[in-house]
């Protein structure tokens, strides 16, 4: 569930958006404005804001955010006011030419996002940068990696209920003989994992626990230091639980010293809007600390403020 | 162009639901008045009369066509009157569960088809089938075919005219050397040709035949007997002259002793609407005797009537 918070009295669209000019215009910059307006706002509306601003002032909102904000409190204003499936284009074509074996964003927007939002994701991407995500992922990644995220990326999943537990069983079997003889990098692994619907997998990786005694990212655990380990499991979080995926993604963030700000902003603004509500559970399982105080603690002034209003969790 | 041809005095949905309807009742199936029809309605029409006849007799069209019509004519009437996008599951599904190295139907929907409308089939796969289509050729094909086809009917090009020239210069190098080295099933060959933009990929081989004196299609050709090498020349083809490639199918499967009558139906009910005209131009130029005569020479019956006036010659 979303974490966002819309006035019950909320402004018309021309409204919001003379009031955002007025946040740019004059002496300095009304940041807790522009704060009070597009982090309560959903996507449909902050994307009838863009156009009317444009429409009002011949410039891109996007273009005034940019000119009148800076660092990390500019990066999460501009990441939330895009669409989202523009959003994650940005992100991913980010990942994929920066590409390192520890970077996980690719895997977490291909895998917890739904079939239709990916397949927009990819029509974004062509329409922002003239290229497809795939190709690009393609180029960028090398050996098992590509082997494994090409697929990932391209692939349009099934998305009903059904369950063939005969199937589930078959490759369950499949799944234990090969990281059993340590082929992780398996054709049948990555086959399986990277088509297979969301409830098909999730009914094998049961029956892997219920017949080997290991829950499969146990089994995937050998070596810690492994980065294509790493990718293994965090896909099988992603397509399984993904609020236990973005909480670790957040806690990861926050404890390490000087603090993830990338990921912060990437986690609060993809989420905000789909399952903040249980990431924020998560986190306060987790770490008997709620995520504000963690953010609050570990962040400071409009960046703070900004993330606290999509979390739902205001600090006036 | 399309080669199908329309009356100028269109009746109704209604009338031709209530035509339809009178060709299968009493005694006798009215073949002749069916052609009439469906033969001479675009898909969008075809969708509408489905829609109509559901409503008007409680009985899908489908079913009914299937109840009255036999043989070569059930298969094109029924492969004809589908909404083109899942005609292509259709015919994708069969060629993925009946995989084998011959089979070039999946490359040919992935590779002939613009990236939505290869989209809407994976689309229309999910509906029809409960399972994605990626999920199937991956679990159907084996070794360097899986390689290669899951990524073709997988990827979502980008489809904008822009070519880089550089890099057609450096992909064109890379595809020359690992073929010269025999490395056909080389993770670099293969990534290139099942992501690149096909305005792009046309750069490519253009630059390869003006650098190294020969079209990458020669090169692939040094075992005429090698079903992979055969499909990686069909790929080329599909993505920069499908009208060739679809005269060759119509070739082989007129030429082919006893007439394959599956590739025949294909080709006709899948490019009727689109480039049917092309292909026939092509097919003439190549082989001194129109397709219409071909066909004519090759088929008989109501089947021949119906393909016929699918490609814009009616026998009567």
């Amino acid at each position: 569930m979303s974490t966002l918070t819309i006035p019950s009295d909320l402004p018309s669209v021309t409204e919001d958006c003379e009031q955002l000019k007025k946040a740019f215009d004059g002496w300095g910059t009304n940041e807790k404005l522009i704060i009070s307006i597009l982090a309560h706002r959903t996507s449909t509306q902050r994307k009838l804001i863009r156009q009317a601003y444009a429409e009002l002032f011949g410039v891109d909102l996007l273009q005034s955010l940019d000119k009148e904000l800076s660092s990390d409190f500019e990066k999460v204003v501009l990441l939330w006011t895009v669409d989202p499936a523009e959003r994650d284009a940005i992100l991913a074509h980010d990942a994929a030419r920066k590409w390192h074996s520890n970077n996980q964003v690719l895997l977490e927007i291909a895998c917890t996002r739904s079939s239709l939002e990916l397949f927009a994701v990819k029509q974004a991407y062509h329409a922002r940068f003239k290229r497809s995500l795939e190709e690009d992922v393609a180029y960028h990644t090398t050996g098992d990696f590509r082997k494994l995220l090409v697929p990932l990326v391209s692939s349009f999943r099934y998305e009903g209920p059904e369950v063939n537990m005969t199937l589930a069983k078959t490759e369950a079997k499949i799944l234990h003989e090969n990281i059993s003889n340590k082929a992780y990098n398996h054709d049948d692994i990555i086959r399986i994992l990277t088509t297979r619907s969301k409830p098909q997998l999730n009914a094998t990786f049961n029956h892997y626990n219920n017949e080997f005694g290991n829950a499969i990212s146990k089994d995937l655990k050998t070596d810690p230091e492994d980065g294509f380990l790493a990718a293994l499991r965090a896909i099988i979080k992603c397509l399984t639980n993904p609020e236990k995926y973005f909480e670790k993604v957040l806690r990861l963030a926050i404890n390490k010293t000087g603090t993830d700000e990338g990921a912060l902003t990437r986690v609060v603004t993809t989420r905000a809007e789909i399952d903040m509500k249980q990431i924020k559970e998560e986190y306060y399982r987790r770490n008997s600390v709620p995520l504000e105080r963690a953010i609050t603690h570990d962040t400071s002034g409009d960046y703070e403020a900004m993330l606290l209003a999509l979390i739902g969790h205001e600090d006036a």
